[in-house]
């Protein structure tokens, strides 16, 4: 057979997972921020984004009590602020202040993001689903802000916004590689 | 100000967006696929994979009556036929027989996957999360099978499945790039 398949068992594994970087306040006023891959667009319309965490993560307990986030998306040259930001938990530490980054207050929900990283999502909390060890947040997306110069004559430019991807099985991360085609039309000509 | 951001206004833009193609049997029997990117793993135990999908698709339909799907993740070199899953109905045509490519039958889950695609999840659907125009079916991984040549000594190769990415904004499609770093490692350089 051409494609022998080998099982791998019951897993969390897709290729790729994105990276992102979830920021919110605690009770406290303090910014946080979180690395998650456990993540991705679920609806169109309301436009929203899902987040799954543990409960034990600071996040979670933040955006129960402030019902809002952001995701912040990094570019590759932020791979080891984003690593950490994941290593280690906003009850120990404030991972603004090591890393130099800048939490900024968003003027739409109640959550700050990382003024750095070139691409922002701020998010209302819309739903809670309880799935077992992690929780799915879902937020609408209330506004997306890209740094001036990701945009490019058709949008928002892959190739400037340079984010990375995770391998849930390796635990490496990627870079984005070249343009491949265009969605809705490099399929056509197999319609007949 | 050094981070200047314009705002791109309430849109489903995460960057990047994953490609995974949705497969289901349809009332007959009949094996189809449908190629969906507002999508992304949501819990570790059970292992699920959220898919979000339009009412009006066959998919969903599917979903909803054989409760199973899979997820075949294709690599770069299937793209065209990846995009032409995600520009007809399985109500009109055959996606399998106009593409040539092969409807292998899960053994675990009452669907069908793409045979010649590398990575595959077999999914029992867990919950239904109705969100707007989107619904959202979170899918509980019951074994994901890669081919053996994609399977390196660290574990599934990135390099080697290539699968590729969507730009929501662009709507263009790009590949993966080069190892970046190691996840849960890189950031340690930071911890004091």
């Amino acid at each position: 057979m051409r494609h022998m398949k080998r099982s791998l068992g019951a897993k969390t594994i897709v290729y790729p997972a994105p990276v992102f970087v979830i920021g919110t306040y605690d009770s406290t006023g303090k910014a946080n921020v979180m690395t998650a891959s456990w993540a991705g667009l679920c609806c169109s319309r309301p436009p929203c984004v899902a987040v799954a965490l543990r409960k034990a993560t600071s996040t979670y307990g933040n955006i129960v009590q402030r019902q809002a986030f952001t995701v912040s998306i990094p570019s590759e040259k932020y791979l080891k602020q984003t690593d950490y930001f994941g290593l280690v938990s906003g009850r120990d530490v404030d991972k603004f202040a090591v890393t130099g980054l800048t939490a900024a207050r968003s003027e739409i929900v109640d959550a700050p993001y990382v003024a750095e990283f070139p691409l922002v999502l701020e998010c209302r909390l819309f739903k809670t689903i309880e799935l077992g060890l992690h929780t799915q947040f879902i937020g609408e997306i209330m506004d997306v802000k890209a740094d001036e110069d990701v945009i490019g004559l058709d949008g928002l430019d892959m190739a400037k916004v340079r984010p990375f991807v995770f391998a849930p099985d390796t635990q490496f991360y990627y870079g984005i590689g070249s343009f491949a085609g265009r969605a809705f039309d490099a399929g056509r000509e197999l319609i007949r």
